[in-house]
């Protein structure tokens, strides 16, 4: 037990374990990989975004070496703006993910002070006593990297986002050679993506949409309109190509999509023949026929372009019947009514709509089964945790470490906040760091611990009720009937006489419990406890109810 | 134009057009088809379920003739205890759906007023002049029937929900027979379910589910649980059939299946060998690899029997390494993220989970592209209302029906109150019906037009604030600070500063405000307006501000 263990912590997941955050450690020494947001999920109100919490690393501070970003995804980037003022770390990221987080730190007022790295792949470099080396891995974004990380135990090898794809839209395929070095150096411990273990075969290349939506462009007779996600540029890529091909120009619509197009451009991630991309306003003066609509809202976002369409409510653009409307996306968990209800707005309009349940329009990015039996087998790690996924499929990742054949008792299947101890014949979990989830809503960040939510949630379904009422100041006695009022109550048919009903119940027990006279407290209880009641009786529902009692 | 004309308006779906509910009227008779209830969408807090405005059927009551039911399930019979009140007219249905329409009417304390019948297929019924003549389809449930009604204009087909099983579960596959004789009568119109309009090929048969539980009852090592539709009976005789293949007993857990199975057993629905199925107490005493457990919870409903037993709340039945869980049912869209965690949280005990996704436990039960196609080929219809599905469901079956050869300007894509008049050679649209919806909340009934939903959305959002303050009622100036409450809003570091500096902005308004000293709406309005401001600028959220002004 002397020997220094490797310390794995992943970090603050919602559903999915290890996803947006985690921490590696040897000997007093840190790094991160990843720093995302995750979007709230249901029942969740009000609530703007969630970020993983950072208490552990603030903790662990002054161990603290750097944060390594495996690519540009809002989950894998997103949360910097929030962590970086606390931990005040170098940034190290691949060329495209840096000008994704320059962009994103600018708005945040950030950049000045952010100590951000750009590295290439396959270029390895000293951070502590962490040997680096960031290698390419095809996901749903350019210049995605998996992160090897050499420890004196072994070399961890975490593949970031990843899928195999021998035929990507940008041009790079999956580096299996690097794989195989790093295997032939040792591998401790491989964290591997999990997202798509439960799904059988192989995931589809790029190149099944490419040949779709070159299908779908050169037969529609007249405007295509492609929505998508802003960060998707090798999709964007493809639907330039395929305009070009067809002679067709391609108007982006959409502030997020505009800025990623210009940057790509910029960087050269994106290319297209002068004059194929042009302004709206110029498109509008072509025919139909010539002209492809690039916009964002494939995911139903209720302020996107596509959304402003579908609901006749977009400035610079009418659907007409012919349009021919691509959602080349497929609807997160969650998202599957807006998707569907921008769908038939688009349907009633009169254009055709194609989406990833109709044709081959979008592929996913991440290893199914077959993909990830064969890293394996490549990269033979000693010890496996599999991260990316909910429970359920790092369950299903963790049976086919143990099919190719990890050894059952050094495959971990992690919760946040797991501290897995690694040495070089065992492992074993160590304890539990805090790994909940904050809040980011309006201009507030707070823990998830908070009693907010749960307030907001009876809200919604009950509403609320507010009782004000007057006592005498000497007396404690009511000096009029208390006043109700509500919002969000169901509908009531004579709610006027309900309401008097209710502010007599309350008088009454005003006047029953003067005891209580010096304890406002007590007596806003008695009066609310009796509302309460009062009101479930009537409707059938608990609202909730805030007492004022003034003594004037 | 002279010629009296067929009427058909589809009433109330929620998304899916002419699902719940269809009335089909022809010189002064009407009929109406399905009673059902919908599910609340998400964004519709503390609704209990929807159900069709039915005041076009209060309005046309002295037409209507009878209720004619297609099949048990709730979003086809499920408003029935609360139309029929407001309607008193008959009810048509088969003998299952009649079973499973009794037990629900004598929940509601109806079915003594209730007028119930039960028809049985291809016995034709006189109703007014409508002639009436049920036929089976195959669909998840026993004893669906599709509807001919025979008008002096033609026969109207109306499918119900259905699909083309030629080995379904419970024996009795789609009759062809009785759709060629209808043709042959000559059908008029055709109204066919939509569900499926979208997706390629055939619907699998109900054997390929029952091949796929035999094998996983047959293999599992441990306990089995399968998870299903409380009313999906045929899928219950196939867990039986396979548990007493493989010498298993089969415990019910779940009051709803419980129900079910005892009803569908007495009505001959379900049959099981005396001995197979045994309480849970009885079959605790067996060792678990001769138990299969049938239980409610396949979409991930909070107060299920699996979902309790996945969050260790369950008094009965505890997951033990080896359990393997079958959830035999895909999500309903929106139930998604209760059905993965539902799955995470067994997976975490330890059990082994099948689902939709990962192997063929479940199939649907409505009609794919080319199963359409052979009805739309076989019917013939002169005019075709695609129902049963959203609007590009609708969509994609009107086009499957040109396609098939029915003239254009036959097909009509009508919405929920759209009133279609047919005449021998043409259709049209004539007008608009009230098609809403009402809302069911607790022991209220109320309509769709209510602000109380759009309340509940804000509250859910942005929480609510209460100011309650106390004015001289001679002066009308405040007499004290103000007093701020609030539940829901965003947790502040320092929120008593806050409230307090709050408070003094409303004090301050009513010390400048005196003008309206008589005008308390005014005056509130005032305080509510600043205090709102301040919120925003000190949260970015804009929270229900409710004001109560007293005069002392």
């Amino acid at each position: 037990m002397s020997e220094t263990p490797l310390r794995v912590v992943p970090l603050g997941g919602l559903g999915e374990i290890g996803k947006n955050m985690m921490a590696l450690e040897y000997d007093g020494e840190m790094v991160v990989i990843d720093a995302g947001i995750l979007f709230p999920e249901e029942g969740m109100p009000g609530v703007d975004l969630v970020i993983p919490d950072i208490s552990y690393l603030v903790e662990n501070r002054h161990k603290l070496k750097a944060i390594l970003i495996t690519h540009g995804h809002e989950d894998h980037i997103g949360a910097l703006p929030y962590v970086l003022p606390e931990l005040d770390v170098p940034v190290y990221a691949s060329r495209l993910t840096h000008g994704l987080i320059t962009v994103k730190l600018r708005e945040h007022g950030q950049i000045r002070d952010a100590r951000l790295n750009v590295v290439e792949p396959n270029s390895p470099l000293r951070i502590g006593r962490f040997g680096i080396e960031f290698f390419r891995v095809c996901h749903s974004i350019p210049d995605a990297m998996g992160i090897a990380v050499r420890t004196p135990l072994g070399v961890v090898v975490h593949t970031g986002d990843f899928k195999i794809d021998h035929t990507p839209a940008h041009g790079r395929p999956s580096e299996f050679a690097s794989l195989a070095r790093f295997a032939a150096e040792g591998v401790i411990l491989m964290c591997s993506d999990s997202t798509y273990a439960e799904i059988e075969g192989y995931t589809q290349s790029e190149q099944v949409v490419g040949d779709a939506l070159d299908r779908v462009i050169s037969r529609a007779e007249g405007r295509v309109m492609v929505a998508t996600f802003a960060s998707l540029i090798s999709r964007m890529q493809q639907v330039i190509d395929a305009a070009v091909r067809h002679g067709r120009k391609v108007a982006v619509v959409g502030r997020s999509m505009n800025n990623n197009v210009r940057m790509a451009t910029n960087m050269g991630y994106l290319q297209a023949p002068a004059g194929t991309v042009m302004s709206l306003n110029d498109a509008q003066n072509l025919p139909l026929d010539e002209v492809v609509v690039l916009a964002t809202g494939a995911q139903g976002e209720p302020t996107s372009a596509l959304v402003r369409i579908a609901n006749r409510e977009h400035q610079g653009i009418e659907v007409v019947p012919g349009d021919t409307v691509v959602i080349s996306a497929s609807p997160i968990p969650g998202n599957e009514t807006l998707v569907a209800r921008t769908i038939d707005n688009l349907v009633r309009q009169g254009a055709t709509v194609l989406h990833s349940r109709t044709a081959t329009v979008h592929v996913h990015g991440h290893a199914s089964r077959e993909e990830l039996k064969m890293v394996l087998s490549l990269v033979r790690p000693q010890f496996f945790v599999p991260v990316h996924g909910e429970y359920r499929h790092l369950a299903a990742h963790a049976d086919l470490a143990r099919a190719t054949g990890v050894a059952p008792e050094n495959v971990f299947v992690l919760e946040d906040g797991d501290v897995l101890e690694l040495r070089s014949d065992f492992g074993r979990l160590a304890g539990t760091a805090p790994a909940g989830h904050i809040f980011v809503d309006g201009r507030h960040v707070w823990g998830m611990d908070s009693g907010v939510i749960e307030q907001r949630r009876r809200l919604a379904r009950n509403g609320v009720v507010v009782v004000t009422a007057s006592i005498d100041s000497h007396t404690g006695r009511p000096v009029r009937l208390p006043t109700l009022t509500s919002r969000g109550l169901v509908e009531l048919d004579d709610s006027d006489a309900f309401f008097k009903n209710a502010a007599e119940m309350a008088y009454s027990v005003l006047e029953q419990d003067l005891d209580f006279s010096q304890d406002l407290g007590s007596r806003r209880a008695e009066v609310s406890k009796a509302v309460a009641s009062f009101l479930y009786e009537e409707t059938g529902r608990r609202p909730t109810i805030i007492v004022q009692i003034d003594p004037v």
